[in-house]
C-alpha cells in the first residue's frame, strides 16, 4: 500500500467530511486504482462484487455533473475527483468470470465453483427489482465505506454525497440507467480545510441486547 | 479503544468471513457497545444515523433466529452474537435530539441547527418509501462495514449475512416491521477456523475514468 498513515483508530475515528480541496492536485490514476483495489476487499453477497466506479476528474465531465449534484458544488469544483459508485443490476453476468478467477488463484476447487454457480446464477436471475436494488445498494455501500477509510491512509479526505439526481446520473456518464443504479458519490482530494466534527447518539441508545 | 490490533492494512486486507466461532465465549456488553460506538462514527445522510442494532446472544433468541437465517446455522450456534442491523424508516423523528446534541457539544451553532432541521425534517417526511429504503440501507451498510473492521481491532472475526427472511426478522425481535428495515446480520465472535480467501476482480475492470 502506498500509505501515509496506517493507524486504524486515527483513520476511522478522525474521518470528517471535507468539502474544500486543493484544486491544483490530481490523484494519479495508478494510485486511484490502488485505492479502489483496496476498497473492494469489502465483502459482497456471494462475492458478486456489484460495485462499479466512475472517476470523474475532467473539467468537461465535472461541468456535466454540476447540475446533478445540487448544493455540492464546492466539492465538485475543487476535488481531485468525484467518484461515482454504481450498483450493477446485472452483476451475476460476471459470476462465471469471478468464480473462474477463484479457481485459477487456487482459492476454490472447480467442483465447488460449478455447484455454487449453478445455485447462484438462477437465484439472482429470479430476484425482483426491489431485491436486486437492495443487494447492490448494500454491497456498493460497503465498498464506499472502505474507500473513504482507504483515502485517509493515502493522505486524502472525502465527502460522501447522497443528494443528487438519481435518475440522471448514469446517463450523464454514459451508462445504461436500467443496469447501473447510482448509490453514492464520494468527493476525494487533498483537504484545504478541516471537516466539521459531528455528534453521534450513544451506542446504548441505538442498541438492544436480546 | 479496547484494542488488540491497530494496523489498518492488516485489519482491512486480512478480513475474511468466518463462520465458526468459540461458542464458550461471549463478548461483554460494555465491549460490544464500545465497538458499536466506534462503528457509528460512519457518516450518514444529514447525520440522521438511522442504524439500529439488535444484539442477539441468548439461547432463546438464537433459537428464534434459526429458522430465519437459512444455511447460516453454524454462525448462529457458535458466535458470541448475531448483530442484526436495521434501518429506521422514522429516523428523522430523532433529528431534533441529534441536532440538539451537536449544539450542546459545541459542534454546531443553534441558528444552524434551527435552519437545518427546518429543511431536513419536511424533506425526509416527503421521501417515498423507496427513497427512504435506499437512504437507510446505505447508511446502515456504512456502519456495518465499520463494525466488521472494528471487530477485528478487538480480536474478533465476523461474517456478513444477507440471506435471511427479511419479512420476518423485525417482528422476531419485537420490532415494528413497517418502521425497521433489516439490512444485514453480522455474526461476531472469536474465530475457531480461518475464513476462506476470496478473489476480486481487478480494480481496472470495475473502474472508468472520465
Amino acid at each position: 500500500m502506498n500509505q501515509k498513515n496506517n493507524d486504524f483508530s486515527k483513520i476511522m475515528l478522525e474521518r470528517r467530511s471535507v468539502r474544500h480541496y486543493d484544486e491544483t492536485f490530481k490523484i494519479p490514476h495508478d494510485e486511484m486504482l490502488e485505492m479502489i483495489q483496496e476498497a473492494i476487499t469489502a465483502p459482497s453477497s456471494v462475492n458478486l462484487q456489484p460495485w462499479r466506479f466512475v472517476v470523474v476528474e475532467s473539467d468537461e465531465m465535472k461541468a456535466k455533473l454540476k447540475p446533478l449534484i445540487r448544493f455540492n458544488t464546492l466539492q465538485n469544483e475543487t476535488s481531485s475527483a468525484m467518484v461515482l459508485i454504481f450498483g450493477d443490476m446485472r452483476c451475476h453476468d460476471r459470476g462465471e468470470e469471478i468464480y473462474d478467477l477463484a479457481v485459477e488463484q487456487g482459492k476454490m476447487p472447480s467442483d465447488v465453483r460449478d455447484e455454487q454457480l449453478a445455485a447462484i446464477i438462477p437465484y439472482y436471475e429470479n430476484f425482483s427489482k426491489e431485491k436486486m436494488t437492495s443487494v447492490v445498494t448494500i454491497d456498493a455501500s460497503l465498498a464506499a465505506m472502505q474507500f473513504m477509510l482507504v483515502a485517509r491512509t493515502h493522505g486524502y479526505e472525502t465527502n460522501p454525497i447522497g443528494g443528487f439526481e438519481e435518475d440522471l446520473l448514469a446517463e450523464a456518464v454514459g451508462l445504461d440507467k436500467d443496469q447501473y443504479l447510482p448509490v453514492m458519490i464520494i468527493s476525494v482530494g487533498k483537504a484545504m480545510t478541516d471537516g466539521y466534527e459531528s455528534s453521534r447518539l450513544d451506542a446504548s441508545d441505538v442498541t438492544t441486547f436480546k
